[in-house]
């Protein structure tokens, strides 16, 4: 998402867009600084525009300035205090595997390919010890900033088979620190592997030393699905409706 | 699939890796010559070698000099007179197709956008129509090379759905004539959008004029999933293990 050197990124193609809609520069601000090879389903952004163009037209009018890789799903006005990162109550994330002897090239930039056989019922099992507030300082990159590490994960669980040889696992929670989720996913995925057992994931998040938990797993497995901001009365869509019954 | 002038292709690169393999060039032939943006997932490539690699190991000794966008899955000695394209008995294809009001950028390159909603029973109905012994005349592409345009098809119908979105006709047949399935697609998208009915599709099989079918559409939404060589004694896998229960 985030604007740098050096590489074109998804904000600085939006605001390009929405200059050219617009005739002057516009700056956005996005839910979630997704890192480069990230994918986002369900990012949300926010910007400040005295534009004529309807709050539901902004899609219609941005969608022919991008690229296919980047789409506007939908718009809408919101109070002058919203905030798409701060505002944001609940995050959704999903990691997904490619499991099989060969990876297959329809998933080289969307799975983290798995070669050998995981136990999926010790990946659930494990998945369920991350939710509830923890600290999670052994679960982030080192360099993370600020002194909190303390979050609230709502859920954390394996998705239903979408297809042969597809393995996700959800992450939903308040909020997540630098590769979070990524090393979430690395250290079920030893789990998976019969490195680990279940019952550790308790022991290395009272440890909170980073060394002794997972591998951080590559950028490309990792979708930011959907952002929640219960005060905007959204609609629930996709895949953490059914998380919120859950809850 | 096809080496071709001005563009890069499958075949191309998988020979260039084959020579690197073996130290000398290797002319392969493939099932089928699948056009620029269709996609293979169970494309049959044969080709003849001194090498002292073992039959099951080619994938192993090519997959390190493949790019990601291409693997080779298995590999196997077959009889001196096995030819990919001529000892194939059954072909099956998927074309796919994702409804929504915007595309999803995660699908731009392997399906076609249907942005208005699809009557999928009547799509069903009309692509039961195709099954059978035809002369298909009507539904291949101008120029397409040969005199004979009777083929068979085993089977074609949807799939069931395996994402929100996603939509996919799948035919099963004893071969296909240049641009058949993606102009099959297209008459059955039409049906899908009210504008023919399902009892049209033997209308148009009679009258084999191509300017009364439907649109061709466009390759990304194509794969290629199996070629069948019953005489190999090959283990059933994937999409057509069904369809030859149904026969």
């Amino acid at each position: 998402w985030q604007v740098q050197k050096n590489a074109v990124t998804v904000e600085e193609v939006l605001e390009a867009s929405l200059e050219k809609v617009v005739g002057n520069p516009v700056k956005c601000t996005g839910a979630g600084r997704t890192d480069a090879g990230v994918h986002a389903w369900g990012q949300v952004v926010n910007f400040r525009s005295q534009s004529s163009i309807p709050p539901e037209r902004w899609g219609a009018a941005l969608r022919p300035h991008l690229p296919d890789s980047i789409t506007v799903r939908e718009s809408r006005q919101v109070p002058e205090d919203f905030h798409a990162r701060f505002s944001a109550k609940a995050k959704t994330y999903v990691y997904q595997f490619y499991c099989g002897r060969v990876m297959s090239p329809f998933y080289h930039r969307y799975a983290c390919h798995v070669s050998y056989p995981v136990d999926r019922p010790a990946m659930a099992e494990a998945a369920a010890y991350f939710e509830g507030v923890h600290d999670f300082r052994g679960f982030c990159a080192a360099g993370t900033p600020g002194d909190n590490y303390v979050r609230e994960i709502f859920h954390c669980g394996l998705l239903p088979d979408k297809e042969d040889g597809l393995l996700a696992v959800e992450v939903c929670g308040s909020g997540f620190l630098w590769n979070m989720v990524r090393i979430i996913a690395g250290t079920l995925l030893e789990v998976g592997a019969g490195k680990r057992r279940p019952a550790e994931i308790p022991v290395l998040l009272g440890m909170g030393d980073r060394r002794q938990s997972g591998v951080t797993l590559p950028p490309q497995g990792l979708f930011l699905m959907e952002v929640k901001y219960p005060e905007l009365g959204q609609e629930n869509r996709g895949f953490s409706e059914k998380i919120f019954r859950i809850k």
